[in-house]
């Protein structure tokens, strides 16, 4: 665990500023979706998410740092590695499912002529979602 | 409802991008967490967010641009002014909500001396969130 002491965080101390820290930047958030719907290498999650090729490589830095994603690698002469998300990713799904949800009922308008292009998205991260542990006590 | 065009956003035309472009920047997330959590003057928005006066004072700007805040008069000579969530804005709710389940279990020590400091933060947030309409089909 990368830990955010909650007494540095300006403001009210609470894991919503802690897990901004650490994942709230947009492409990051945006990394974890193309990894969770599978675009494991570089070039597929620059597609996907439309970011500069530098900021990708930034936030794959500070994402695998963060213990969200894991670099492996998956070929050799030349090295080469891809991405997948951690036990500690797949628990930012919930997440991402918000996020599409919320954009979905008040930021896409319902015309969109991109509308379908969409359509397994949220399914896809349902899918993927871990189921929670009924043997962990809330805390 | 302010509308992102899908087409208009890099990469993958998702609703989580478009969400991103209206809501996520990391002080409108929290600016949302404060006035979720009762702070609705803008100096206790300041106060909670720990974000400077002039970012604050953006974002209140642009989240009732995008129709998440409502400006209310609550006084006048002098004219003052005080934030609330609309319909849009409660709907928000569960992104932060999901932020602050990860943060908890990954971006927090379990044992940060200012863990208690958040304890009741989840449960108001929860209570704060909308039910689903039963009568609106899932789309």
């Amino acid at each position: 665990m990368t830990a955010v002491p909650l007494a540095q965080l300006p403001g009210r101390p609470c894991p919503v500023a802690a897990t901004l820290e650490l994942v709230g930047e947009r492409w990051s958030l945006l990394v974890v979706r193309e990894v969770a719907l599978g675009a494991h290498r570089f070039g597929e999650i620059v597609t996907g998410t439309g970011a500069p090729r530098d900021r990708v490589a930034a936030r794959l830095r500070s994402l695998t740092a963060a213990d969200v994603l894991e670099r492996r690698q998956y070929q050799s002469a030349p090295d080469r590695f891809d991405y997948h998300l951690t036990a500690s990713g797949r628990d930012l799904l919930p997440v991402l499912t918000a996020l599409l949800v919320w954009g979905r009922d008040h930021a896409v308008d319902p015309d969109d002529p991109d509308r379908h292009r969409y359509r397994d998205t949220l399914r896809l991260l349902r899918d993927r979602t871990p189921t929670p542990d009924p043997t962990q006590e809330p805390r």
